[in-house]
């Protein structure tokens, strides 16, 4: 492989180059802000190595994907990668150092909005392409390139555009974004991701707010809504809904192994967010089996009443709260929801309305299917060292879509790395990133052709 | 009394342009809207009458109130008449059918903001002093006048003003704001005012917000104040916090059998608020009894994270509540708050930080006091039916620091009516009504000055 690792390494300032265009480019799709441009561009640098390439509607008036297809010499074995092109917002820009979309070199690092997640990983994979593709005069399987316009928005669309046209993206294994190194500088991979069930809980009791003064005798949607949240957790952390658990399946004996062997987060997570305590005291593997094997019950917002300076001595006519339930395998957004509204009206809160905002479904790969071994044997030679292991991450992206409908193994490499601040301002990768996820890719590409997924 | 009474008719037309006048300028507290000539104006009308007239300044950069004083042929007997002549905003301006400040005639109706609540009042009994000075040569007591500035933004400066300056306006009874007629049209009189404390429960538990992957592991400050919250009040509405019903007086024999004599207002709040059922079921009698006679614990306000459309998924660093509780005779809100204090550190709440807003004091004026009968009287005779009373209303006003601080009797007499719009759009009065409020307050003048308080 070193005649490829050498074209990556002599071909750096272009790719860098064709990174920079492409971070240019803004492509925010919370904001549906750059979408005139930014898909083209992406199907210009796909057929620039020679992937056949589609710009893909997508249903309910969605972002287009932008799909591409290349044959190779092993036709029988197609590998699936999936990245997003769209890029999270730039709030707050006024932390940014540079333009979030004139993106800067500094040093080794380079600066930019979707520099690491998920651009970064677009360009190492085209770089790792074009390798093949100059060196040995194309790539050895066939190669299907997926790059999705609304994963930063849930990939709300997603499902929908996979029962339509699942089967066209179809493969024989498949690499996800967020691979790459932690902050050990360990390789990192993760195989499978959260689902979750967005919810919003509201109640009227009013028909118009009232003067508090009225609050002996006017019922009060604050209390109420309290009432009936109060219901959903114990004190314990542990949710109250009747059969909320009832669908998780066990960890498998490697699962449990590399929940095990992952480096102890406790101490970062304090520093970054200045907790004393955690969640029923959890720390180091207690800490990890809890964050990632289990779901949660979480208050994303609440809201009533008068909530400026001072006081308004009001009776609110409403209230509402935003909760999202992370869910593990496999627990179902569809199913939580119906439990939680059978949970409320067998406690008598029917008159607390409901709406599903959004459905994830959990997702994960089997730690010992063939393609983990294969993707994680890359991993090792390239870094040089055993990669991290989990059974998923803590959170939520459209694994399952492709995992579990159209049907593949799904691991993970790539770019990115803990100080890479993705979603944040001065969003980075270094140099170093770069080359190192292009080679895994190549080499990743080289052994699935020698050796496919049996 | 005729001769005085038919002044006052006769001399209509310019009492309501003189109310036009103060109307048109306004004197918003909540803003400070107005105070560069809202007092001076005041004080033009006070002296019109031959009121010797300060504009009081009032402590800690408070709007100023307005004080005058009259010598009388008794000049042994004082009485106070208490307004303000600050207004509530006009929100939502929308819904005024003519310029909250530009006051227009409509029929019978005069509409503009304050036109009852308070500047109406203030002008009725200008007119009854006008008419003793023009039909009598002078008045027949000493009379004072006070206008405070700040009554519609919690009279929050009015304990240190009294404190201060309290015996300036001293008097032997005192005639507050806020009487009239009730819905059937009966006179309607009460003779005490609820207390309030008005407090800010907060707490943050991360130093940022954190992505609600992490719901797992990290503290929530939104679950942690709804359980907080939750040991406040019981599911029967009893507020839970210790020794909080502790100091409340019992009633008389006299006040027990005006709350019962009281019209029932069911019908009409179930109407106003579309209300199915009240709190713990009460109607008629029982609702009369909760709404004026026990204190409330009422959130005014909740807020925590992601309150916007669609859905955030995050998890919030902090929350917090606005509780305002309505205190009856003799809770303190200073000794409420101490108490709520107390009652979260002991459930082990101590992390959740409280702020008072505001704190009122509750007030009564015994039913059976002479002063007390001698304004029923008076009313009797202005409208010829015997005048509904209450011992105190639902909502809360600074009686405390002129009838317990200064030391005086007080009852209520005045132009208001429950159609008059108060504190909302399109506020206004009938002439009726102010002709009926200037005549009761010229005999309440009279009467006093015959009887005394003895």
């Amino acid at each position: 492989m070193h005649d490829i690792y050498q074209h990556i390494e002599d071909h750096i300032d272009e790719h860098i180059e064709t990174l920079f265009r492409l971070v240019s480019q803004p492509s925010v799709s919370a904001q549906r802000v750059g979408f005139d441009k930014a898909p083209g561009l992406v199907k210009e640098i796909f057929e620039s190595v020679g992937l056949e390439t589609e710009i893909v509607p997508v249903p309910n008036d969605g972002l287009p994907s932008v799909y591409g297809v290349a044959g190779g010499e092993r036709d029988d074995r197609t590998l699936l990668f999936y990245t997003h092109y769209d890029v999270q917002p730039t709030d707050p820009i006024e932390l940014w150092e540079s333009d979030p979309f004139k993106p800067e070199r500094r040093g080794d690092r380079l600066y930019g909005r979707g520099m690491s997640d998920d651009k970064g990983n677009i360009i190492a994979r085209i770089a790792a392409i074009r390798a093949f593709n100059e060196v040995r005069g194309g790539l050895p399987c066939r190669l299907k390139f997926f790059a999705e316009g609304e994963e930063e928005s849930g990939s709300i669309n997603l499902p929908d555009l996979v029962a339509q046209r699942g089967q066209d993206f179809a493969a024989d294994a498949c690499i996800w974004e967020g691979g790459g190194r932690n902050a050990s500088n360990d390789p990192f991979m993760y195989l499978g991701l959260k689902g979750v069930l967005t919810v919003e809980l509201s109640i009227s009791r009013l028909s118009v707010d009232a003067h508090s003064s009225l609050a002996t005798v006017l019922p009060s949607a604050a209390w109420r809504l309290l009432d009936a949240l109060k219901t959903v957790k114990g004190d314990d952390d542990r949710v109250l809904i009747d059969g909320f658990y009832d669908d998780i399946t066990p960890l498998s004996e490697s699962e449990e192994a590399a929940i095990s062997a992952l480096p102890d987060e406790t101490e970062e997570l304090r520093s970054i967010y200045g907790v004393g305590e955690f969640v029923n005291e959890v720390e180091g593997e207690s800490l990890r089996r809890k964050l990632y094997l289990t779901p949660t019950a979480n208050i994303a917002g609440l809201t009533s009443g008068y909530q400026g300076e001072g006081f308004k001595t009001v009776l609110p006519a409403a209230a509402s709260a935003k909760l999202d339930f992370r869910l593990v395998p496999e627990m179902r957004p569809g199913d939580i929801f119906e439990k939680l509204r059978r949970h409320l009206d067998r406690r008598g809160f029917s008159d607390i309305e409901m709406t599903m905002i959004g459905g994830v479904n959990p997702y994960r790969t089997a730690m010992d299917a063939p393609w983990v071994r294969l993707v994680a044997e890359t991993a090792e030679e390239i870094y040089g060292r055993k990669p991290v292991m989990t059974p998923n991450m803590a959170g939520t992206g459209p694994m399952y879509d492709f995992g579990h409908d159209i049907g593949m193994p799904i691991a993970t490499s790539g770019i990115d790395h803990p100080a890479h601040n993705i979603h944040a301002p001065n969003e980075n990768i270094t140099v170093e990133d770069f080359l190192l996820g292009a080679k895994q890719a190549a080499l990743i590409i080289q052994r699935f052709a020698e050796r496919g997924v049996e």
